[in-house]
């Protein structure tokens, strides 16, 4: 979930001074048209971790917008008033009407995550005030309201790193109170607990938009585009005379290009020689905990994806030759049958659960429904976007139902592929391998690139965690697969 | 929830067959549309109380229509196989292709509520369930499935009716168990927490059907006009070539034309005098009410809906003749302000809403959605049909945050509103209270009728019960409203 926001995106100041004006100037004139439009009203929640510039950031759209038009709500403990009525009393009130932008600077999933985190209310509790607030959601979504969740990430020594840097300060010095070191001891915990409202409450029609806070400048425009970006879509649609009530943005590709994948060195140094010790070595240790009487009681789902060519294929072998033949399935996905057509999309792989003490290994997976559907308009834009909500409700059901998930992200560069593809074409038994599609697909792979991203971003969770695996040398690969699903097996049989 | 069905509907052996063959040809017809179609699978979900006639409708389905076509599925205890994968998986399992209808005998729904029902799990736990069942079946309905909710129900008595009936003729005895004796035991907790789970599980998308199981003619008519109008709706739609994914049907009107308005005996006898000393008698016990100290924790929210001249407005004034001027608030509710316009229909009431020891007194209210706004095509069916769940959620957040929420409907004849609207034109004093738009208001009685008792049967809850006010006798009305409302509210207080 907060991968992306923690790849310690920056932008100097002379990229930040290129893009604002532009930025400002598209704010303001959306800003207007909403107003004169009359035709939605616009909510932007603010939520995150102390220090990653919420404050600054709520003033610089002051700033960069008509502030008679924004109304700036912040919610601290409830008045006498405020307590006497349900408690999304007082966030009614200050929603803003049609043609206006409300900013709620702490809302009604500041009290919940605070509650959960301090040990307050308890897990179940906390999932009924979530649903609420999707119900409440999806209503005002409904209703036509346009919703942007933001939330201001930091990693721990990020918030650490800026503390410091305000209390270095004199100027700033009074920005820091013992309250927030206090709160910083409470990081873990605290980022546990987002991350699992996070996933609860990303919806399709009202995901969250996580901001790395790290760096004013990005942050800035990266708040500002997606604002930018979801008030354009909705403008654009309503004058074209559409009726869309629903219209949640996909995330936007982050300002300074830098994301997961390209944040990845791909060749990896490991040679033949250390990878045969350490494979024999990792084998083993997956062989005895897959028949441990814990495991036993669990069972494991494995999910491969990556570009063509990237591995998987191997990446499995490496594990099946440690597995009896009888307790695993793997389990290719290419187009689905007729059968499968006839279903619901997650229907084909409800089919192929395992059962206590087996493993299903997917090689591709539901995951087509976020890459190659998204990418090939195979299903519409609405589809795909509730689809991570969708797909992050089913894993959580195989990790209640005691099922181990992890998933492998195996990334290639395209000079490897095109290697490797050159490969196949000329060694007569690989030949099978390729064929004209996959060059089609090579083409695409600017496409791929930020469907990955955001696939990562909004499907890595607290029970289902992504793993990328550096893979233009296939040793190093097979190893951080073999290595992360070994850990992280032996981990969970232990509990 | 349960009062429509529980008017003991009928249909003569006659006027069975009479509809019956018609019926057939329609439903087989629509079952080989759908056959060649493949456009979409039908999902039938049955559940409900012992003994109201679930085993013979689906056996009587599959006699009206082809069986080859349709899957029934009943889940007892889970299988070994079951066990070992999420709880879902069964169902996924059971779920129809395109083309084909399942029939659910038993389903997600029947092991919470049983387990609730019993003790087994707490109504946290119920909840959460109850939420990822709304979310698994909104994303089956974006994926085009039909689903069809029906829960059969029987009053206490009707119940024990059944089942001695059944003991009583030796072909039928076997049917009876002791267990279904100990679950007649426990009828009104199951019915308690059955309409819980029906309350926060009828979404705008797959709303639950209610069927009245008391009578198995009208039962047969009833179940067979649901499924038929319900695929025919979506057969049509797809055969205009719209795409329409989510196609939940508003409830049909009973086909024996009783329904709950024209089963009240609208003018009660209630004399002068009686009326006169019961008033003042009522009106010291809600006074004593309100100026207690248990009233300063809670507020009282009272909701008044009526045809035009029903006497809304006079029952409204015999309840503030006890309250202190400073106490309440009567808001009447006419076509909203632009301000009001501006935002989601609830927020005119949301800031509306009283503190505590407060009373808030709406002559008409958030039932507008549901009742003019359907008439009169203000607002789209699927927003009316979402409106439900939205309203519901509403006053179990007022009721959660300590209000005292009562809801009258006053009920007056189409007689008696003639002679009223006839003698305010008359009176000079009254004439302002007449209007052509009174007129034509009547007009729509047939559309209104249908539109009261849907909102009657989807937001009549444990929370906010519906209370139905015979009112062609002005003083027997008054005296009831008067007379319910002391009683809760006392009854409330004591709490």
């Amino acid at each position: 979930m907060f991968e992306s926001a923690e790849l310690e995106h920056k932008l100097s100041k002379s990229e930040y001074d290129a893009l604002e004006p532009q930025l400002r100037t598209d704010l303001l004139s959306a800003q207007f048209e909403l107003l004169e439009s009359k035709g939605f009203a616009t909510v932007v929640l603010i939520n995150g971790i102390d220090g990653a510039g919420r404050g600054e950031t709520v003033n610089l759209l002051n700033e960069w917008m008509d502030p008679r038009h924004i109304e700036v709500h912040a919610f601290d403990e409830p008045t006498d008033e405020e307590r006497q009525r349900p408690a999304l009393w007082r966030f009614w009130r200050a929603l803003p009407p049609k043609g206006k932008i409300g900013i709620l600077f702490g809302n009604w999933y500041s009290d919940p995550i605070l509650g959960r985190a301090f040990g307050r209310i308890k897990k179940a509790e906390l999932d009924q005030r979530l649903s609420e607030f999707n119900r409440f959601e999806a209503m005002l979504a409904a209703e036509g309201v346009l919703l942007i969740k933001l939330w201001f990430h930091l990693s721990q020594s990020g918030q650490k790193k800026r503390l410091k840097a305000f209390e270095a300060n004199p100027d700033t010095r009074w920005r820091v109170q013992e309250a927030d070191w206090e709160f910083y001891e409470h990081y873990d915990r605290y980022r546990e607990v987002a991350e699992h409202v996070l996933r609860c409450t990303s919806t399709g029609v009202a995901p969250w938009v996580i901001v790395d806070g790290s760096d004013p400048q990005y942050r800035s425009v990266h708040v500002g585009r997606t604002l930018l970006d979801a008030l354009r879509r909705k403008l654009d649609f309503l004058a074209k005379g559409y009726k869309t009530r629903q219209t949640a943005a996909p995330l936007l590709p982050p300002v300074d290009q830098r994301n997961l994948l390209n944040a990845l060195v791909l060749n990896q140094p490991m040679d033949k020689k250390e990878y045969d010790k350490q494979l024999e070595k990792l084998q083993g240790r997956l062989a005895l905990a897959v028949r441990s009487e814990a495991f036993a009681r669990r069972s494991l789902i494995l999910v491969f994806e990556g570009m063509d060519a990237a591995g998987k294929g191997g990446a499995i072998r490496r594990i099946t030759q440690a597995l009896d033949t009888r307790q695993y399935h793997v389990i290719p996905i290419a187009a689905p049958s007729d059968e499968e057509l006839a279903q619901p999309y997650l229907w084909r792989f409800w089919r192929r659960l395992p059962r206590r003490g087996k493993v299903a290994i997917f090689d591709r997976s539901w995951y087509g429904r976020v890459l190659v559907e998204r990418v090939e308009g195979f299903c519409s834009e609405a589809d795909w976007m509730r689809a991570y909500a969708e797909i992050n409700d089913f894993e959580d059901q195989l990790v209640s139902a005691g099922a181990v998930v992890l998933k492998f992200w195996l990334s290639v560069s395209p000079e490897e592929q095109l290697r490797r593809f050159q490969d196949r074409e000329q060694e007569a038994f690989k030949r099978y391998k390729i064929t004209q599609e996959d060059w089609r697909n090579r083409e695409k792979w600017p496409l791929y690139e930020p469907a990955v991203c955001d696939m990562i971003d909004r499907t890595s969770t607290e029970n289902a965690v992504w793993t990328l695996v550096e893979a233009d040398n296939k040793y190093y690969a097979r190893l951080k697969v073999l290595r992360t699903l070994v850990t992280r097996l032996e981990d969970a049989l232990k509990k």
